[in-house]
Formats: C-alpha cells, structure tokens, sequence
C-alpha cells in the first residue's frame, strides 16, 4: 500500500489513520505539531495544493485546517495562510508509541477477486460429502499427476460445451492455481531451450516474475488503441547491428495471451489477430498460453470461444476456478497439445493439489451446481457493472469506463496526469484501488493512458453501495 | 514393472499372465509351443534351474511341466528331461491376439503408503463441515503465501508436542506434499548459489531427480553399519589433482536427512552424529533438511525428537500429512530457520493448498481427531509388523527383519545375490514389492547388502493376511 506524501515545505510524512478521512488529516497534522516534525512559524501550503497533493478534497483539508485553528494547533490570518501555532512543542514520550499500522481501507475495489461472501458454502459442502462418500480408497494415494480422471473427464466436457475447447481428459492437467499451472509450462518450455516468453503490455507482475524466476525473459507486445497486436511475433528482420525488442520477439516461440477478455483492458483480441497469432503458431511450432482467467462471465454479447479451439495442437488453454469460485480451492486446470502432454506431466512429478477437493469440484461440476453459480453469479456482477456506469455518468461524467462487457473488473478512463492522484483519494476514501499503471509491464513502448482498474468482483452485497460512493467522491 | 526373462537354450520371454502362478507359466510355456518361439524337440532347463531363474518354487515349475505334458505340448522321458514335442506347429492367428497386459500384483508391499481404506472418512468429513461453516470469507481468497494462519498456528501446538519441534506460526509454511517443499527449499538454494545438496546413500529417486531438476547435483554420505556418516561434511582435505565425491562433500552446504527413521533403511541417526551434523551446520552456516516423514509411528522405545530441536537456526524440519493420513489430501509443512523463512516465503508467491483443506486439517488436530487417528493407526501397523516377524520366523527363518521399531516398512535381508529373483518370486506370487537397490543412490559407494523393502502400511485389512503369505512364498 502506498503511502500518501505530502510536500509541506518539508518532506513530511503523513499517515492517516482512525476513522473517517477529515479526521485521519488532522490527527496525523495534529501529531506532527506536535511532535515538532512540524516547526511553529511554518506556513502550509493552501488547502488547494495539499488537496491536489493528497488526493483528497479540497473542502476535507480546509475543515481539517479549521479543527486545528480551533484546537490551537495552528493559526489562520487573512493574507498570511495557514501557519503551525507558536506554541511549546511537547517532548517526545518516554517510551514510543506504539507503532500504528496506517487505516487499511476498508473497501476494496482490486481487481482479480470474486465476491467471497456469496461463495455456495452448503452446496460445495453437498459436493464434499458426495465426493468422500464414494471416493474409491485409491484416490487417497499418490495418485496421477495429472489429477483424478474424474474430474479431468467432467471438465473436458465443461470446457467444451462452455467454452469449445477441444480436450480430451489423457491432455488435461489439474493443478494448483494458474500461477503453478504457469510455472510448470515455464519450466518445461525452459528445458526445451526457449529463453523469452511474449507477453501483452498490460497484465499481472506476478505472472511475469514467475516467469522470469524460471529463467525465461518476458517481452511484451506491442499495443494500441486495438489491442494488443500480434505481428510482431516472428517477423524478423535482418538488422545490422543492436538487438531490439523487436528482434527478440521475432524470434520468440511462446507467448502469453488474455483473448477472451485481456487482463485488464478488458478487450477481447481482434478476430484478424486471433487468426494472425494462431498462423503465426502453426508457422514456427511456437506455443500460444491461453490464460482463460475468466471465461465464464461475458454480459453482453456472445460468449468469445476459447483460442485453443482454432488449433489445440499449438494452444495451451489453461483455466481456473479462482474466479468462478474462490482462489482458495486452489483448483485450476490446463488443455495441452499431444506434443506438449508428455513433458509437462513427467515435469510436474505428483499431483497439484487435493485429491478429495478435485473429486469435490467434479461432483460439483456433475450435479449442476456449478453451473447454477456461475449463472447467479453472472447476473450479481452483471447489476453491480451496471449500477457502476449509472454511478458514473451520475457522479463522474467526464469518466469513461471501457472494458466492461465482460469479467469482474471495468477500466476507468481519467484525464492525463490524475491516476495516481485518483488512487491516493481512493485510499483517503476507504477504496483500495488500482491504477492502471500498476499492469504496465515495465519494457512496455508507447503511450500509457490514465486509468483505474476497478474490480467490482470483491465487496461483498452489503458494502458494495458503500463502495461504490467512496470510489466516486474519489473521482475527478 | 521388470519382466522375467528366462534363458530357455534361446532368449525366451515368458510373460505370466491369468489367475494363479503354476496357471500362469503353463499358459506363457503353452503359447510359446503353439506360436512356434519354442520350437519342436527343444529341451527345456530343469525344472530346479528355470524356477531359480524365475525366482519361483521349483514344485510350480515341475508341475506345469506335467500339465503340459499331459496335454501333449511337452514329453517327459527319463535320462532326456523335457522337450517340445514333435507336432505340428499352428499358424499364426490372421490378426494379431489383443495385446495382454503382464498380470497386475493383486497386493502391494510397496513402502510409503499408509492404509488408504482406514483414512478416517466420517471424522475428516465432520472436521471439513466445520471448517467450511466457521471460515471467514476472507479464507476463500487468495491469502497468505505460508498457508492459513489457524493450520499454522496448531501445527506448531503439534510438532512441539509430539516432535519437540521449536517453532512459530511466522516461521511455518505449509504446502502440497513433501515434494513441493523440497523443490521450494532447493530452488531457494539454488538462488543462494549453492550448487550440490548432501543426500544419504538410501533414499527416494524421486526426490535425487527433483534436487537435481532443480540445478543442484546430488551427492551420497558414505554409510555403514552405524548407518549415515555425515563427518564427510566439511572436512576438506587439499588434494594435488582431481575432484572427488568427497571434496564435493566437503564443499557442499546443505544436506537433506532423514533423522528419525532413515527411510527406507529404518535406523534413527546415532546421536553422536546427529550432534556432528549439527555441529558442522553451525559452523559453516549450513542448512539440515529434516526430511519427518512418519515420526509418529514409533513402536518400541521412547519416539526419537526432531532434529530441529538441537539447532532450529540451521535445521528446516519438513513433516507430512502423507503417512499419518493420506497422500491424496496434498498436506505438509515445513518449519523454517529465521534466515531462510522470508526467502522461501517470496520464491513461494502464493498458498500451496486449498484453504478448505487447510481449515480441516486444523479443525482436525483441535478437536483430538488427529491424535486419535494416529493412535489407532500405530496400533494396527505395529500389529502388522508383529504379524511379519512372526511370519518370518516361521517360514523364512533365515530373512532377518531390521529397522523395524518405527515406520511403515520393514527391510528384509537377504542372502547375497538373491534380492533381484526374491522381487521377481514375489511379482509371481501376486505381490508387488521392492528390492533395496532401487533406493540406492547411483554414486553411492560402498557394498550394497541384498534386501527388500517391506511397505506394511498399504495393505488394506482384509488383504493384509492374504498378502504376508504371498511374500513368504517368494521368500527364500
């Protein structure tokens, strides 16, 4: 969590903290005065600059600049602003105070996570009685590493009816989360002799350190106002001398992709695109990662099919119910080519995770129940995208959202300079919330948009309102 | 699964297949006449020399001779022995017959598997429903990267009490199988810059391949009577010319023990070298990988504490659900010494293993089921090795049994020579069961004593009797 710094002459650190925005400025101003770190005679800056500073309103600051006036901590003249009151400083404590962690907020509007709250405890109980009632003793053993059949075969029959992936269960490998899922196929493309993984300019640091951890440098595509543009894959030029970005992404044979729904523009990758990475595949033998991260919710229009569809020979289709259901389970699954199968399932050893919760999850798939979620689900994160454009174009006009035909998260357009700003108000809000910025992978090119990234998967029903007023007093 | 090959005057493969051993080599001799590998007039060995060939009895092997001979495929003459008979060879059936797989052992004696039919279902069940009902929502998400802070939390209530582990909750991290600990630890290691893990001359080659996947070489103790002799740890001798096992030794900074119960060789780590051990990781800031992998199956004397407890700076103590429970349920731990404990945690990037499962593990050691579970399972596997002494005693009283006081497995010795056709014997008899060689390290020096490893745990109850008599036919 970043904290908030604000420039008053000095380079004073200022925590907020306790109950309440207004209240948090001035007890962390109050502390300063008196604790010296703010010299009597200083003037502050006008309640204008320190609001633009902290990104807060204008109106907060003054009222807490007022409090501190009355409380003698400060004084205010008509042509000389506001100064820290000639006053004793008081000696510090004898013994420290202790230390205080600054306020978590106490809603969250990061992206990446379901509403936890509406998680079906009692039908994933059912599943869990069923599952342990009539798992064979043998599922308690060691096991494949690729998982238990059964719940490979019900997801083959998931996947292609959800998401027209074409699998078959011999391909399927269960495992832990995409994160290990990602791990186990860097690793192996590693061994293979590949040393760069393409990547989009826009995604997850973590997924990328993961990557880079298993010895494969991560290049990011290109990107513009379509998407991100896959051309630059495998179309090498002879250069005279240097190495450029360029270059090393020619001659790369791997590349992780968000089609349906890009993490977290939120766009789905051109049809033109879509064919030109998969021709760009079969051309070099090269592998495309289909991180189908949240497949199941798509609002307006019909569903986009999974990539791998268009050749399972060269798409890795790799899914999760992190989103769908909780991360966690800990349960997500891979779709590989024939040529890749072997490979990964010597690689991964023993299976990923629990046998009696991936009999859970299929019994849960079998009984109908996951479906029933999803669609629940589906319409829950549909009404709260919905209350949020109308949020939006009640409290923040200029603000335009893209991204949100699908998933759990919407892009918020901002004005050139304001990002980080906005997300500091955020915080002063209560709000977790990310900038976009945070997703730019660091060797990306071109122009970087002012935005936020605002999950509206996370606060459960009850907070949902309150957040949604928080984010926008937060806004410009 | 090796298969027997026996020397019949050409190089005959006889592959056993169909219920019952004297039914099954008549029907492979049988085939070998019919399809014409076995060729009209051919003597065959004597029936002492091809059972000792096949590791069998050599009453099963005369007796499918007389079956065959009364059909007519072989004839018996006095001064002659037994050939093939002269008649007519059949051709080859128009379509190949369906390929049969070698008869699958009916019982396993494979060692590292508990009892999977007496995993406690209804008690797991009830610790799940409470973990599923009590778990904040928060528990669902993705969390912290050790694992749930109520797991950890009475994990080390636990370990300090039954294995006199010295830890904190801050300090554990829980994950999906021994396996994954150990490829986190290595890797960890491996960005440290070290290069060779110390392993004891017995073990799992499962676990030399993951060290080794994971760029560190791995390098056998020398081991004797007294068991594994860590004093080739550090003591570095200046040679003029070559590179020896022992100069690696003495330049490597990490070991991986099993202390309590050597595995699969059965004897604790005399306590002058557990003390030497120790003494050479403190003074060479080197680390001790604890590898507890059954410390709670203890039948004879006081239980042997962990390691850990002498040096918890030095020592990471890494302990498994697998054997007290079940493989299947993906559940271990490990206690980390403070230098090491952020390292491991950052390389971890997210929890292992299901949270569910996690709560229930928790819930299971609160409410006494843990202990409960694990006092009735010593019970029932001392009572098995009790069964297997006694059977020993009867009808192989020159097999000596050792490293029997702990554990799920026993070690058979045998006469020098005989380990590979005892293991084939036992294959016939319908019983899967190792020979000590395959746990030997590759570069391990020394001589190598014939054995079998004896795995008690797996069998389930009503089997179990089924399967002692099995074994004690193949034994010599």
């Amino acid at each position: 969590m970043a904290k908030p710094r604000a420039t008053l002459g000095i380079d004073l650190h200022l925590e907020p903290f306790g109950p309440g925005l207004r209240r948090g400025l001035t007890d962390a101003l109050r502390e300063a005065v008196r604790t010296g770190r703010l010299a009597p005679g200083v003037r502050l800056p006008s309640s204008r600059s320190l609001a633009a500073d902290l990104g807060m309103a204008r109106n907060t600051v003054a009222e807490s600049y007022a409090d501190l006036v009355a409380e003698g901590w400060l004084t205010a003249r008509q042509g000389s602003g506001t100064r820290v009151a000639d006053r004793a400083v008081l000696p510090p404590p004898e013994r420290p105070a202790p230390y205080r962690e600054p306020r978590r907020p106490a809603y969250s509007l990061v992206p990446g996570h379901p509403d936890l709250a509406s998680f079906p405890r009692a039908e994933w109980l059912k599943a869990a009685r069923r599952a342990l009632t009539t798992a064979p003793n043998e599922a308690l053993g060691y096991g494949d590493p690729r998982g238990r059949i059964e719940l490979r075969t019900v997801l083959v029959g998931y996947l292609s009816r959800a998401r027209g992936v074409r699998a078959d269960p011999e391909r399927v490998v269960v495992c832990a989360g995409f994160a290990q899922a990602l791990r186990l196929l860097c690793e192996v493309l590693h061994a293979r002799g590949l040393r760069t993984l393409a990547v989009e300019s826009y995604g997850l640091a973590e997924h990328w350190n993961l990557v880079e951890r298993a010895g494969l440098r991560t290049l990011p595509l290109p990107f513009d106002e379509h998407g991100t543009r896959p051309e630059a894959l495998g179309s090498h030029r002879e250069r005279a001398t240097g190495r450029t970005l360029g270059d090393d992404l020619a001659a790369t044979r791997a590349v992780l992709l968000t089609p349906a729904h890009q993490f977290p523009l939120g766009d789905a990758l051109r049809p033109s695109h879509r064919a030109a990475v998969v021709e760009w595949a079969r051309r070099t033998g090269g592998f495309i990662l289909e991180d189908d991260y949240d497949g199941e919710f798509r609002y307006d229009r019909q569903p986009v099919g999974a990539l791998q569809d268009l050749d399972p020979d060269h798409v890795v289709h790799l899914g999760t119910a992190s989103k769908s259901l909780a991360p966690g389970l800990r349960l997500a699954w891979m779709v590989l080519p024939p040529s890749l199968a072997p490979e990964v399932v010597r690689h991964a050893g023993g299976p990923a995770t629990s046998a009696l919760e991936q009999l859970t999850l299929a019994e849960f798939l079998t009984s109908g129940a996951y479906d029933r979620h999803v669609r629940s689900a589906r319409l829950r994160y549909r009404r709260r995208r919905d209350d949020l454009i109308a949020a939006l174009a009640e409290h923040a006009p200029d603000v335009r959202a893209t991204g949100i035909a699908a998933g759990l998260h919407a892009v918020l357009r901002l004005p050139p300079g304001t990002e980080q700003s906005v997300v500091r108000a955020g915080h002063w809000q209560g709000v977790a919330v990310h900038g976009l910025s945070r997703y730019r992978h660091p060797a990306a090119e071109g122009h970087h948009p002012d935005a936020l990234v605002v999950g509206y998967g996370a606060p459960p029903d009850h907070a949902w309102k309150g957040t949604l007023e928080a984010l926008c007093k937060a806004l410009p």
